[in-house]
């Protein structure tokens, strides 16, 4: 039998199952109705998203959305949508563009969404008031014959990590999988395509739009052609979806679905690596703001980027770097060398600058470790430098970088020499060494 | 009694001093009449430089100009040029642009030149022809008066170390010095001018030239509009002379003139200020090749170039250099350090480019110290570093970088660690170390 015919026997749902997810569609339907009613209101409820489209994987999100009249003032949507939403799941209160509810359901994942009822896509007043049109646009459009076709392309995008428009994985949402299968036919022949793709590959079925996107991919949503349906996607995730592509091609594996675990190195392992390496590793631990994963995950990269702008800047060299959550938000950082001399080279300006005079009051007379020199017509000194060690410099000056709002006034600590070793870094040390794509391991 | 005053007791030649000068002058020009009426040939002799135009400081080099008819042929002047020059003064054959003979007189330096007698500067066959215009040219339009003008601006120049078109210098000739004070009119007016020259600063007498010249300093030859007379000043003597009016201006000192001498340090205080920069040193030491100075600089500064250029390609900071030339020919570089760790990062191309199969086929499988990874894009990974050690570096392939073409065959040692504070290297050590200008020692 063929890996994707193996894959497909796992990956779709059987019949008990898909009565199991009816069934709780339909309660939760007739819960929502319930409430609507008892308020005596004029809403209507949608079931939306991959249930609705018959494109889900097993144990799916069910997103019912609670549809108001566009004559609702945006406050009243979000304060009778959360009321009905708590009533019928309890949950918690989320935030996308605008509040939903969310929480669980006979052991299913439930969102619960007020969004407007309008009738073109391009008089959206939210972004989600969207997803009932893209739901339409796919029943409509997508042969049942294509359906195994999105399941597989889904399976293989979550086992290569790029399976999601969430800012944790910043890859490619279920929509998109969908309309990547109705331009290309099928799983294989997307595969045999996205391997060719190109930086700003732009897509379209059957209108192309007149905007220019900057994104590494571009598919023009044919609901609205203004809008990117590749948005999310980051140039990481493109990346590694190409790359899986033209590896899968080149060899069929079961681990591009359903890969290993990776698995944390002992801690003499990664001493021994990082021995051979002779690098140094510096990690900053904040304790984790409490925040979704929307939020926060988008500002780890913030405090991630601006921590490295901050060494790079104190000359310290970056080779490689990982982040991890748990009860704590860890950023590490593998440099040449987490210590450099006192001395540095400080290049002023050339001598005709009128700058040039400030320099030299500044500098001459002992004020550094030279007095100033010309060299190539620029001014010169050798100075001291202010940091000599990258995990003091982390924690003097990381909370005057530009981090992420919410690790402003956060707790943390800078972990550097030997504490790295300790078992609580085990996980993002490993990440540091073991570069192995999720289908290589 | 004013500086310049005292400077210009010191610096300008008293009569004795003259009647010297001219008896040697008279002496040599005899000798080089005879010796051409005795091959029997039409050939001038002529006084030409700073003795004919009165502008020299004491023992002045003495440039006498065989001056052959444009009909002769260029091998037949070198030939019967030279033949004169030995007779009159020995001396060993020296090459500007074509040979002279370079001897001594009764302690003077002599210069015996043959030359082309032509009627106008811009037919010229050599560049040599056009110095006895140049002799023209300041007899007849410099005053009496700003000859000691001139005297004190070439005794700055000599006293900061720019004095001198010749490759060692890189700096004013005299001829460039006469002219600026024509152009400025005196010593002070031309050091307050130049204290505000910037790059690229154009100048002419009466009339500008057409031709752009990208040098850092301009100065149309009066004699001949599409040369510029400051072509050999290099951009750190430029710098450097900018620098030295600017503080000469904020406080006049003998040591401008007559700078004191930059003594060797003691190696104790070169460990101590090592120890406390926390750099490293490394010298390369070639044997000096035998070749005249003109030849020797340029090649120096290709073979430092081409060094930094190896260590900076593999990664190594070169904060500082210095070179010095006595029996042997040393380069030293101060660097950040000397050694690296062997990990390092390797950044490839990315995936959506062809050769990015290439680098996955090259890397993948424990090539290097990790499996190639994707960061913003670009495929990655850890390699191991070709050289970790600077002086390791240097003696394995410094002889395939593009040395001056003498040193490619020159045996060669590289110095490092401990070895650099031998007495051998007290000179460059402290070139290294101590920065101050000439005048401010």
């Amino acid at each position: 039998m063929k890996l994707e015919e193996e894959i497909l026997q796992r990956i779709t749902p059987d019949e008990e199952h898909r009565r199991f997810v009816d069934r709780v569609v339909s309660d939760l339907m007739k819960k929502v109705k319930k409430e609507i009613s008892r308020l005596n209101l004029l809403l209507e409820a949608r079931l939306v998203g991959s249930v609705a489209k018959d494109t889900y994987l097993p144990n799916p999100d069910i997103d019912i959305f609670i549809m108001f009249p566009p004559s609702v003032s945006r406050k009243e949507l979000e304060t009778i949508g959360l009321d009905i939403g708590r009533r019928v799941i309890g949950g918690e209160e989320h935030y996308a563009e605008h509040p939903y509810i969310h929480g669980k359901y006979k052991g299913l994942d439930v969102d619960l969404v007020p969004c407007y009822n309008i009738e073109n896509p391009s008089n959206i007043k939210s972004a989600v008031d969207r997803t009932p049109f893209h739901t339409d646009f796919i029943r409509k459009n997508l042969a049942d014959n294509q359906k195994p076709e999105v399941r597989l392309l889904k399976q293989f995008m979550k086992g290569i990590g790029v399976y999601g428009a969430e800012a944790k994985i910043q890859g490619f949402s279920g929509y998109l999988v969908e309309l990547l299968v109705l331009k290309y036919g099928d799983f294989l022949s997307t595969v045999k395509s996205a391997s060719e793709w190109k930086r700003g590959e732009t897509l379209w079925l059957e209108r192309r739009g007149d905007i220019k996107f900057n994104d590494p991919l571009i598919f023009y949503d044919p609901v609205d052609l203004t809008r990117n349906v590749a948005s999310p996607v980051s140039i990481d995730s493109f990346s590694r979806f190409i790359y899986a592509c033209s590896s899968y091609l080149r060899e069929k594996d079961e681990r591009f679905f359903f890969p290993k675990k990776k698995e944390d190195w002992k801690i003499k392992k990664i001493r021994e690596f990082f021995k051979k390496r002779e690098t140094a590793v510096v990690i900053v631990r904040f304790n984790r703001p409490n925040i979704v994963d929307d939020d926060l995950y988008p500002q780890i990269r913030k405090t991630e980027e601006s921590a490295v702008n901050l060494l790079e800047s104190h000359d310290f060299i970056v080779i490689n770097r990982a982040s991890h959550v748990d009860r704590h938000v860890l950023i590490a950082f593998e440099l040449q060398s987490s210590k450099l001399p006192i001395a540095k080279r400080h290049e002023g300006p050339p001598m005709w600058i009128d700058h040039s005079k400030r320099f030299l009051e500044k500098w001459k007379g002992g004020k550094g470790l030279s007095e100033p020199f010309i060299d190539q017509g620029k001014l010169v000194v050798i100075a001291k430098r202010e940091y000599v060690d990258a995990a003091e410099l982390l924690r003097q000056r990381i909370k005057t970088a530009s981090l992420g709002k919410d690790f402003k006034g956060m707790r943390f600590d800078v972990v550097s020499g030997k504490e790295v070793f300790r078992k609580d870094y085990r996980r993002i040390m490993t990440d540091l060494l073991d570069k192995r794509m999720p289908w290589e391991i």
